[in-house]
C-alpha cells in the first residue's frame, strides 16, 4: 500500500500547505492551488499568504504555524533566499514531505550549491522527503494531489491511469506527459525530481512499485545519483510485476571523466549505464517515441507469456515486413501446425497459411474468417501473442464494427493472450480497442517492436533474478602502498583467480629446478628500475625446460649489459602456455554503480572493435555466462577456426569471483586489470598471465 | 516534361477506356470511373460495357473498337480468362498504356505464370506499357487520372502534392498513403506495380524523376526485378535533384538461394540490397514510420546545405537528447562563436549558449529572444539547419502565435536555411508551419533524425556520382573448361590484379634457380590428384632461398611416399611474404544487380564477425576507398597495434580493377575468390597469394 511507503508524505499526503499561494489562478504561484481544487483533492488545503484573508476562495494563513492541526506536505515556491526559512517552518510544524519549485540552487554554481546543501541537510536531519529544488513538482491523480506548475494540467486535471512516470527534467517531463496523452495513455502518478537534493528518480520508482494501480513505470534521467538506491527500486518494481522503462540521455558525452587505467579507457560511461540497466532488468528506450510506445504496450492490462508470435495479415507485403521485424526483435514466428494450415486454406484458397497467416482481402467478403482465424491461432494453436494487420478496415464503414467485434471477442475468450492491432482507426475506435486490452499501432513494424518490448519486460518479471554468491566478509584490506605485479597476483590468487605459476629464481641452479613447471618456459627479468622489460631484452619466450639454467645466465648477462645501472633482483620463471584464447578482464570503479567488471576478447577485438561487455559487481555464474554471450567474438571462445572450445565454465567462475573480490574491496582500489587471461580448452581451466591492481594514490581515506 | 516520358501513356494519358465499368459506383468495377469524375479528369473517358447504354451517366461503348477517335489508356479489370482478349483489343485500338487489376496470374502458380507470360509478350511486342496484373492501379492527381480501386480514394480525391510514391504492394501501398496523409504529406502521383509483368517500380521512379511537381520519391519493394533499370531510374532522380527513399522488405529470408562459393555464403541477399541501395544513392528506410518521416523531411521545399546543425531549446533535457541524436546521426553541432555565446548570455543569464542553445523558459517572459536567437543562429552564424524544441508552446494560448510569427519570419528571412520544429501543435497550426516550409515533429529525437536523413539526401544530390573507369572491351572470354588455380591467376594478372610470382619447377636445379625470388620461399606440390596439399605434407613454408634445392628433393620424396598414386607435376615456388594484412576479395553474380564485389578482412573478421562489404561492379577508386572505409576492422589496415599502415591506394586500385574485370566477364563466371590478398605496407602494393575463378564447368568440389 502506498500510504505506508516512505514517500507517502510527498506523493500521497493527507493535508497540504502552499507557501506563497497567489489569488491569481493563472500565475505560477497560483496554478497549483487551482489544480488541487480542479482535481478534487479531499485532504486539508492551506494557502499560506500573509497579505490576504482568502486565496482563491479558501481561508489563507499568515504562516505555517497558524494552520490548525497537522500538515503532511508543504509546497515551496518562494524565492531561493527564503527557502531555508520555509524549510525550517516545515520542520517546526512536523511536515514530512516538501516539493520545492524554487530555482537558483546547484544549477547556478558554487553559491547555489552551498544553499542546496543547507536545505538538503535540513531535510535529512528532520526526515522530510524533499522533491527538488528547481523542479516542476509532481501529481498523483489517484487522490488529486497536484503540487506542480506543469502546463500539462492547464487543459484540466489529467485522467488517472495505469502508467507511472518519473522524470528528472520537468520541462521534458511535461513534453512526455503530452506525448503519452496523445497516445491515449493515462499517467496516474508523475514526479519531476529537478536537482535531486534528496529525493531521486529511484524513490519515485519505488513508490510506483507499491502503487496498486500502476501497471508500468516510465522514467527519464540525465544521470543516476545513487546506483544502489536505483537498483533496489527496480528490484521492488520487478517483484511487484511492473516493468520499468527508462530513457537515459547524455550518452554522447562519452568518457568525460575517463580514468587513466586501460580498463577505464574502454568504458564509455554510457556503455556502463547500458550494461547496468540491462543487468537490473530495465527496458531501455532510445527515443521518446520508443519510451511512449513501450509504455503503451506495457499498460494493456496483460503481458505476453512467451516469445512465440502469430502474425495475421490481409496484405502479403505487411506480412513480410512484420516477419522482418519479428526476426530482428527475436520473436518466434513458429509455423501453424500442418492441419491448421490446411484449415486456413479451406477458408481462403489463396491464403499464405504458415505464419504470417495472410488471409488476403477475403474477409471483406466473408467476415466469419476473422473469428475462425482467431480461434484457430489463439485457441487451438495457443499462441501467447498475436499481431493482426488490418490497415484501414478499422475505420471503414463496412468493416470497422465486424473487425472490432471479432478482435475484442477474441480478447475476451482468450484473456491470457496478448493482442495487438496494426490499423488506422479513428481516435474513438482506438480508445474502444484499448479498453478491451488491445493496443493499436498504425505502423506494423512498430506493432511487432512493441510486442517484443512487452515480451522482454514480461520475461524479466517472470525470471527470478540470478543468484549472487555472498560477498566474502572480513578478508584482508588491500595494502595502502602501490602493489607490485607479484603482490597483485598473490592477492587475486587468494581470491580464487587462477594465476600462472611463477617462481622468482636468483641462480642458475634455481632456474634448473624449474624444469618441473613445463616443457617450455618463459623467463622475465625482475628489477624495480626496469618497466619495459622487452626493450632491454629482459624476456625470453619458449625456452626448453632443460635449457632454463643456461637461459638464466644469458638473460642476466644481457640485461646487465644493456641496463648497467638497474638493480636485478632475479628472474621470474613460468610455464609457457599457448593453448588458449587471450581475454582481458578488468574492474573499474564507476561513480554511480561502484565496482564494474569488464570482459573483452584480447588483441584486435578489444583494441580495434571495442568488443567489451560490463557488469556491476557482484554477480554469479549465470550473469557471467550472459556476459560471455554478449561478446561479438564469442565464436572464437566456442571453437571457431579449428580451435578446441574454450573452458567457458572456468571463465564464468573467474568472472564471478573477480566480481565478488571487487565488491569486497569496494573503495580500496581504483582499478584491476587481468590482461591477458588465457582461456584454455574445455576442462583445462583459465589462467591469468598478468595482473595489476591500482590502488588510490592518495591515502586520504586513512586505511 | 512528363508527357514526353515513356510512361506518359500510363501515368498521364489524354483519354481513358475502362473495360467492364460498372454502373454501381461502390463496386470495385465501378469505383475507378467514379474517382476519375470526382478528381475532375479532363481527358476522354470511355466506359466499355456491352450491356448498357450509359454507365454512371456517361455514354458506354460495347467494345473498345467502337470508341471514336484515339484512346491512350485502358483499365482492365475483367477476369483473368478474358484479359488476353482485352489486351488484344487494346493493341488493335492503338492503346499505349494499360493498368490491369486482374488477379490469377503468376501469384497462383504455373498456369497463371504462363498466362502472365502471354500478356507480357503482347505488351512488349506492341509497346504497350503494362502496369500489373494483380495490382491496385495508380493515380496521378496532377491531372485527376485515377485508374485504381484503392480504398484511399474513398474519402474523396487526394490532394495533389510534392511526394511521389511507388509501391509494389497495393494493399500496403494504400496503408502508406493513409500514413502519409495523416502526417500531412500530399502524394501527387502513386503507382502500385503488383506482379510487375512489364512496368516495374523503377519505371515509376523514372517518371517521377521527370515530374516537375515531385520533390521526393518514396518506394516500397519486396524485390527489384532489374537492377540496371532501377539504377538508371535512381540516377535520373538524382540528376533532377530528387531524393529517392526506399523500403525494401524481406531481409529476414536471408540466403534463401545461397550459392556454393565461399563468397556467396557470406552474402545474405539483403546485405547486397543494402550495399547496392547505398551505392546508388538511395536513402533506405527501415520501417514505415521511417519512410514517412524521411519523405516528410524531404518535401519541405528545401534541403539542408551541410551537416552543421544548430539546436535551440527551452528545455535542457531535450537539448541533451538532441545532442545524443545528432552525434548518432553524424550531424555536427558546431559551437557558436564566443562572441555569439556572450550575446546569448546577455539576453538570458542562465542560458547554455554553446550548441545546443538552451534559452530556458525565459522567452515566455520576453518573446523577442526568439527573433534575436534565430537571427543570430541563421543570420550571423549562418547555420544551414536548425532544430528548435518548443514543446507545447506551439499550442499554448500565450505562445503559439508569437512562436509561429518568429519561426516563419526566420524561414522567410533565411530561405536557404532548413528549419525543423519539435513541438506539440494542433493539426491546423502544424499545417501552417508546413506551408512555411517548416516540418513539425513531436519527438525531438525524430526531428534530428529527419534532418539528418534530409541532409544525407541533399549530399547525394549535390555530390556528382563517382566516376567509373571504362569496362575493358574485347578482352578474351573466359575458357569454357574448369579453370586451374594457375590459369585463374594468369587471367587475373592480365586484368591488372597483382599476383604473387610463382614458378613451376621440376628439378632441384630449377629450384635452386629460384633463389632470386626472395630470401624466404614457399614450396607447394602440384598434382591434379592432390586437393588438400597440407595433408600429404605438400607445403613447405619459410624455406631459406639457399636451401630451395634440398627442400625440393625433400618435398617430392615426402609426397611420393605419402601419396604413392598421385602424379606429381612438380613444385610451385614463390616468395614467402608476411609483411601485410590478409584480405578476402570476391565476386559473385547477384540475380538482381549482376556481378557484385565483396571485400573483407581475412581470418576472424570474415569468419567470426562477417565483417564484409559489397559493391555492384563496375566501380572506380572513390567507391573502392569508401568500401574499405566501411569495414569495422579498417583500423587494422590503417596501422593499428604497431603495424605499419597498409597500402590502401593499391588495395582500392585492385578492387576497382577486379570490378572492371567482373563487369567485362559478366555471365562468364559464377564466382571469383582472391583469398588471401596481402595488403603490404604503404608503397609496397598488394599481392594475391591465391585465387580461384569458378565457371559453370567447375566441378562441385573443385577447390
Amino acid at each position: 500500500m502506498t500510504d505506508l511507503h516512505p514517500l507517502a508524505p510527498l506523493l500521497a499526503p493527507r493535508s497540504v500547505a502552499i507557501f506563497g499561494a497567489s489569488n491569481d489562478p493563472t500565475r505560477i504561484s497560483g496554478r497549483s492551488l487551482r489544480y488541487f481544487r480542479e482535481a478534487g483533492y479531499q485532504g486539508g488545503l492551506y494557502p499560506i499568504n500573509p497579505t490576504r484573508d482568502t486565496v482563491q476562495g479558501l481561508k489563507a494563513y499568515p504562516d505555517l504555524a497558524s494552520v490548525p492541526g497537522e500538515v503532511d506536505f508543504g509546497l515551496i515556491a518562494v524565492p531561493a533566499n527564503l527557502a531555508v526559512e520555509a524549510m525550517e517552518a516545515c520542520v517546526a510544524k512536523g511536515v514530512r514531505g516538501v516539493v520545492m519549485f524554487t530555482a537558483g540552487f546547484a544549477e547556478i554554481g558554487a553559491e547555489g550549491r552551498a544553499m542546496q546543501e543547507r536545505i538538503t541537510k535540513i531535510a535529512l536531519d528532520s526526515g522530510i522527503r524533499l522533491c527538488g529544488p528547481n523542479c516542476l513538482g509532481l501529481f498523483n491523480m489517484r487522490i488529486g494531489h497536484t503540487p506542480t506548475f506543469s502546463s500539462f494540467l492547464e487543459e484540466g486535471p489529467p485522467q488517472s491511469g495505469p502508467l507511472g512516470m518519473v522524470t528528472q527534467s520537468g520541462a521534458f517531463g511535461t513534453h512526455l506527459l503530452a506525448l503519452t496523452a496523445r497516445r491515449g495513455i493515462s499517467v496516474g502518478v508523475w514526479m519531476s525530481t529537478g536537482n535531486e537534493a534528496e529525493v531521486q528518480v529511484a524513490d519515485g520508482i519505488s513508490f510506483l512499485a507499491d502503487d496498486p494501480e500502476t501497471q508500468a513505470i516510465a522514467c527519464y534521467m540525465e544521470a543516476i545519483q545513487d546506483g544502489e538506491r536505483f537498483a533496489a527500486a527496480v528490484k521492488r518494481a520487478r517483484e511487484n510485476g511492473k516493468p520499468v522503462i527508462a530513457m537515459k540521455v547524455g550518452g554522447s558525452e562519452i568518457g568525460a571523466a575517463a580514468a587513466a587505467s586501460h580498463t577505464a579507457s574502454l568504458a564509455g560511461s554510457d556503455a556502463i549505464y547500458d550494461a547496468a540497466l540491462r543487468q537490473l532488468g530495465v527496458e531501455r528506450a532510445k527515443t521518446p517515441e520508443d519510451l511512449v510506445e513501450i509504455a503503451y504496450a506495457c499498460t494493456r492490462g496483460r503481458l505476453p507469456r512467451s516469445r512465440k508470435l502469430a502474425v495475421m495479415t490481409m496484405s502479403g507485403g505487411a506480412g513480410v515486413l512484420m516477419a522482418d521485424a519479428a526476426e530482428e526483435q527475436g520473436l518466434d514466428l513458429a509455423p501453424l501446425a500442418p492441419e491448421s494450415q490446411k484449415t486456413v486454406l479451406e477458408w481462403v484458397p489463396f491464403a499464405a497459411p504458415r505464419n504470417p497467416v495472410d488471409v488476403t482481402a477475403q474477409a471483406l467478403n466473408d467476415p466469419s474468417i476473422l473469428d475462425k482465424s482467431f480461434d484457430l491461432i489463439l485457441g487451438k494453436e495457443k499462441f501467447p501473442s498475436m499481431v493482426g494487420f488490418f490497415t484501414t478496415w478499422a475505420s471503414s464503414p463496412q468493416m470497422a464494427e465486424p473487425l472490432y467485434k471479432s478482435l475484442t471477442g477474441a480478447a475476451e475468450r482468450y484473456p491470457d493472450s496478448y493482442i495487438a492491432l496494426s490499423a488506422i482507426a479513428a481516435p474513438e475506435m482506438q480508445r474502444r480497442y484499448e479498453a478491451a486490452g488491445i493496443g493499436v499501432y498504425e505502423d506494423p513494424w512498430r506493432a511487432v517492436e512493441a510486442v517484443a518490448a512487452a515480451t522482454r519486460c514480461a520475461e524479466r518479471i517472470a525470471t527470478p533474478p540470478h543468484p549472487i554468491p555472498p560477498v566474502p566478509k572480513g578478508i584482508a584490506k588491500l595494502p595502502s602502498h602501490a602493489l607490485s605485479e607479484h603482490e597483485a597476483k598473490s592477492i587475486l590468487a587468494a581470491a580464487g583467480i587462477p594465476i600462472l605459476e611463477e617462481r622468482l629464481v636468483t641462480s642458475e641452479a634455481e632456474a634448473k629446478a624449474c624444469a618441473d613447471l613445463g616443457e617450455k618456459l618463459v623467463l622475465k627479468i625482475v628489477s624495480p628500475e626496469i618497466t619495459h622489460k622487452t626493450e632491454v631484452g629482459g624476456v625470453m619466450l619458449n625456452v626448453a625446460a632443460n635449457a632454463a639454467s643456461a637461459a638464466y645466465g644469458e638473460l642476466m648477462a644481457r640485461v646487465a649489459a644493456r641496463a648497467p645501472h638497474a638493480n636485478l633482483e632475479g628472474v621470474l620463471i613460468s610455464p609457457m602456455l599457448t593453448d588458449g584464447t587471450e581475454m582481458i578482464l578488468g574492474v573499474q570503479h564507476d561513480g554511480v554503480f561502484g565496482p564494474t567488471v569488464l570482459l573483452g576478447l584480447g588483441g584486435i577485438f578489444v583494441e580495434v572493435l571495442r568488443d567489451v561487455t560490463f557488469r556491476i559487481a557482484p554477480f554469479g555464474l549465470e550473469e557471467a555466462h550472459a556476459m560471455i554471450g554478449e561478446l561479438r567474438g564469442k565464436a572464437i571462445l566456442e571453437g571457431a577456426r579449428g580451435k578446441p572450445p574454450g573452458d567457458l565454465d572456468a571463465l564464468a567462475e573467474t568472472l564471478s569471483k573477480l566480481s565478488l573480490f571487487a565488491a569486497a574491496q569496494k573503495g580500496q582500489f581504483s582499478s584491476i586489470d587481468i590482461n591477458p587471461l588465457l582461456v584454455r580448452p574445455k576442462g583445462k581451466g583459465v589462467v591469468a598471465l598478468d595482473a595489476l591492481i591500482v590502488t588510490d594514490a592518495t591515502p586520504a581515506h586513512g586505511h
